[in-house]
């Protein structure tokens, strides 16, 4: 057994049966709020839904999907259950398209928003003697917020640096003994060169914990953060719709992010049939809220591509863990009957110290037959040293047929042939008739 | 009677003398604390200071001055005199040069601070139904944590928009129905332009209320935003070395700010002699903290010029006034042994509505004399009608002598004549032998 300390030891480690039980009991208050609501009170009135509908937490699935288009669509207070005195703050995604979307907040929601984040953080470690470092942005966006009041009920010494100026936040490291640090994967390894060309070793600061989150990054590139800065990165999941950060977050294990289940209902559902996956199975998560007194959001369809880890966690928490994220339900493509997501090709290309990271997905077809080529830029490697590059092209496919289950064409290009993209990389090209 | 609604009654109304005594309870609490800090331990030490030093309010006098000097030398925590495990926050200065301006918080510290900004706001007709939009920026600098927990504290709807982005910022006051607004002067007459381009009547919003500090700015410039943008204006004072926002406020009569003396003592001394001035007499402030239990600071010399406005206020409050901070000790010059601000001369020149912004102040010798040029430049006028400049050149000098007690000369140049400033203006040059 496991010496592990427990931020709320009764919450993280109740059996599920009771686990379950709380969630039906959250579950029907969080309805009968949403009967408060002009958009929850038209949609569910139209079904007949009420507390009562929900006896056994399967019930769920009687419930209506909530999307990010119902959210914009009640722009901005439509899903507002609460009393609008009660709402103390309002937060909002930038969106570049359409209204933002916008979540309001109770007294009640901040609290417990930042009771799950000062869990997530102390289940790896973090302790009020802690000094935690936060370069998210501020301001609407949750990432600043949320971990700020979070760590503050922690007990942390908190500094707030806000995002850039990476000089300044490597000054703040070794001048205020900086021990945590909250970071986007791309940024922690942004500070790592800072570090390097300023010629101070991360290791002699006494920064031994991060936290990475709201951009998909693989496992490799955590453990590459990880040496880069001598720490321990954990993974962090949220998203605004949900609060923000603190939704599911990493334990020392490493293995998963345990997701706070007596604050969502999590489901993974395919998103063709909109029906539940098996466990270990990718598909879209569904997510609920079962806390807030404002803004409650049912069966919120998040997109995000990700599975549930089978088994029991060693940290002896009950809540169930979930993979990183694969990726987003738009990435996703299906060739020869297989559901594929660029975030699994990335993930194999990654181990290849040869390759740059630029690669491209090509599907076309020949005759009756759907074709999937796999272009990827060498970095440093040597492109005359052809029996190499043919060793490494055959490794990588093998290793490919292993994630994804069919074949595809690799082939290894110079660093600079692929187009350059500014902003979001476009990851495959589907030149297959009626696609793309 | 006036029927005024008070945060805290017994606090903003207490009469002086209980108000002073409660000072003098809460001076000696710090001293106490600044005996736990490595550089109050040496300074107060060497001088044999304990809290038994002080019986009255006037025995603050026989206390160290505090200089910006001594928290850059002791960077980051040597005047922290509470526990670094107490310690939950961390805000500091930008600085230009030298290590910045540190200041380390308690949860106390932090609930004492966001109590004097609800009690600020609550004072000039804020309450739990408004929704708050705060332009300030967040992270380090005290302007966004500091109104964004103290307007939490108060119960509004807090939207926490940072800095930038004009057009987001009038989509939220109208999509959110924002009433308060937390700018600096120059933000906010940035947004009525930016009202005027989109062709929005900042008169149509819900916004009723300015919170305006940070900048100093004329009483002129106040009258300016609050007809551009249909408003009332509070002016606000604080500086991040004593917390952050919430030192002093203005009430509904916006007649000077009431100084939180319950947890400040405010002095006003001559910046040459150390020596107190009388009341209406400008001078420079200076502020020790009573209320924090992490980083106790002692009469610390801001280097702002402002007055203790004399008499009571129809408020009811007890608490003295000070005047808009009338510039810096750095930006005073002597002239014919008349201390002189800058202040006082742009105060004079924004009454004309034909003149720009932009004007110099030269100082020069003359024989044995002295001789004060004031240039400015004309904006929309025509500058050939003589007769016409030559009245109000002779207006302005007039005006200017009621001012400062002297005579200068006055030139109305033309627009574009004087040199251009990026950043801080420079506004005076002194061309006197030995200075400048
Ligand atoms: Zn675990
Ligand atoms: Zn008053």
């Amino acid at each position: 057994m496991k010496n592990v300390e427990y931020w709320q030891p009764e919450l993280e480690t109740m059996p599920r049966q009771q686990l379950e039980a709380l969630q039906v009991e959250k579950l029907r208050r969080t309805i009968d709020l949403c009967l408060q609501s002009p958009f929850y009170k038209r949609v569910l009135g139209e079904r007949g839904i009420t507390s009562d509908t929900i006896k056994t937490i399967d019930d769920v699935r009687r419930l209506p999907f909530t999307t990010k288009q119902d959210l914009r669509e009640n722009y901005p207070f439509g899903l507002v259950g609460g009393n609008m005195k009660d709402a103390i703050r309002i937060h909002s995604s930038s969106g570049t398209t359409g209204n933002p979307t916008v979540v309001t907040y109770s007294r009640h929601d901040i609290e417990s928003w930042a009771n799950m984040i000062a869990r997530s953080m102390y289940m790896v470690g973090c302790r009020d003697t802690d000094v935690f470092q936060n370069s998210s942005g501020y301001g609407m966006f949750t990432g600043g917020l949320g971990f700020q009041y979070g760590a503050e009920k922690l007990g942390a010494t908190t500094v707030p640096a806000a995002a850039g100026n990476s000089k300044r936040q490597i000054m703040f490291i070794r001048d205020f003994g900086t021990t945590c640090l909250h970071a986007i994967p791309s940024y922690a390894i942004r500070l790592a060169e800072v570090f390097h060309e300023e010629g101070i070793d991360p290791r002699s600061t006494k920064l031994h914990t991060l936290f990475i989150g709201a951009e998909p990054h693989t496992d490799e590139q955590r453990r590459r953060i990880e040496r880069l800065l001598g720490v321990k990165a954990y993974n962090s999941f949220g998203m605004t719709e949900m609060n923000g950060p603190g939704v599911a977050f990493e334990c020392q294990e490493q293995n998963g992010m345990h997701l706070w289940e007596d604050n969502y209902i999590l489901e993974i559902i395919d998103p063709d049939t909109l029906e539940p996956v098996p466990d270990g199975e990718i598909g879209e998560m569904v997510l609920t809220t079962l806390d807030r007194t404002m803004m409650p959001i049912l069966r919120y369809r998040t997109h995000d591509l990700t599975r549930i880890l089978p088994g029991d966690c060693p940290c002896g928490r009950t809540h169930r863990r979930i993979d990183r994220i694969k990726g987003r339900t738009d990435d996703m493509f299906i060739i020869k009957g297989v559901n594929v997501f660029p975030m699994q090709v990335e993930k194999i290309l990654v181990k290849y110290p040869g390759l740059g990271s630029n690669y491209l997905i090509t599907l076309d077809s020949e005759g009756d037959n759907d074709v999937m080529t796999v272009d990827v830029e060498l970095d440093g490697l040597n492109t005359d040293v052809y029996p190499e590059l043919q060793r490494m092209t055959k490794d990588i496919q093998r290793a490919l047929k292993d994630e994804i289950l069919l074949t595809p064409r690799v082939r290894l290009v110079k660093k600079g042939s692929l187009p350059q993209s500014e902003g979001k990389a476009v990851r495959v090209k589907d030149l297959r008739p009626g696609r793309g």
